[in-house]
């Protein structure tokens, strides 16, 4: 049955970045939609963002493109440009490759809901420019670093 | 700027069937929300059924994952299996290779909004069970054909 039953999942919290960084998306919950189903050539999930709470650290994609649309509440998205708000039937498209760290943020007084939608590459590498992060995908699978490449304990 | 201004776009007809069938899709208005932000791994389109109108003839992908979520209205997925009454907040997924053939009917009285998620394979082959018509995309580009290959004049 393609009919993904929602209200049947459970919200599950993020895979977590390295301790000094987990706190940003504590309050991050989600529905991966299309893992539900199947899917795997993209991702898309239903994604639940507390007051306080930020979709990621800000960070571009070398690779994959990602896109937001918002259903409820009230996110600001933060670029290097500045700040964006965006509301329910707002969307925003980042692609892979741009050097423009985004994220989401929550700083209203109520939850907000958004789908996010990324591409899947086998090889990968995300860019942290306010943090000493990096996320890399290859064939060792998905990790974070330092930025010099050095593991996180 | 990633934000899209949906507002500002127009809703624009999509790409239509081959004479016999353009009727199914002649109430279906998109705004292509992906595009207009450059990306280009995979689709996200705002779609705009009108009462009567259907998201697509019956058909299959091969080698492209598809996803919709219903943003308002009601509509009925049809499948092999049967009918399903999706609402607002409802989402579907179709596994490509999966050969069962599925579309959207608008039979209530008002207009229905969903997005739509495709995966862009550059190879690919959509089969239509209940019509005459096979959807292409290889070297040439993309075409429509009877089922034993033939061009549509």
């Amino acid at each position: 049955m393609p009919r993904i039953d929602i209200g049947a999942m459970e919200w599950t919290g993020g895979w977590g970045y390295p301790a000094p960084f987990a706190g940003t998306v504590a309050g991050r919950m989600r529905k991966r939609l299309g893992n539900a189903v199947g899917l795997d050539q993209f991702g898309v999930n239903l994604t639940r963002l507390e007051p306080g709470a930020a979709s990621a650290l800000r960070h571009w994609h070398e690779r994959e493109d990602e896109f937001v649309y918002v259903l409820d509440g009230e996110l600001v998205l933060v670029e290097d440009g500045g700040e964006t708000v965006l509301r329910a039937g707002d969307a925003a498209g980042f692609k892979a490759g741009v050097a423009d760290g985004h994220q989401l943020v929550n700083r209203s007084d109520r939850p907000a809901h958004y789908l996010e939608i990324g591409a899947r590459s086998p090889v990968e590498r995300a860019h942290y420019p306010d943090d000493d992060l990096a996320a890399v995908k290859d064939e060792r699978g998905f990790r974070f670093t330092h930025k010099d490449g050095s593991p996180y304990a």
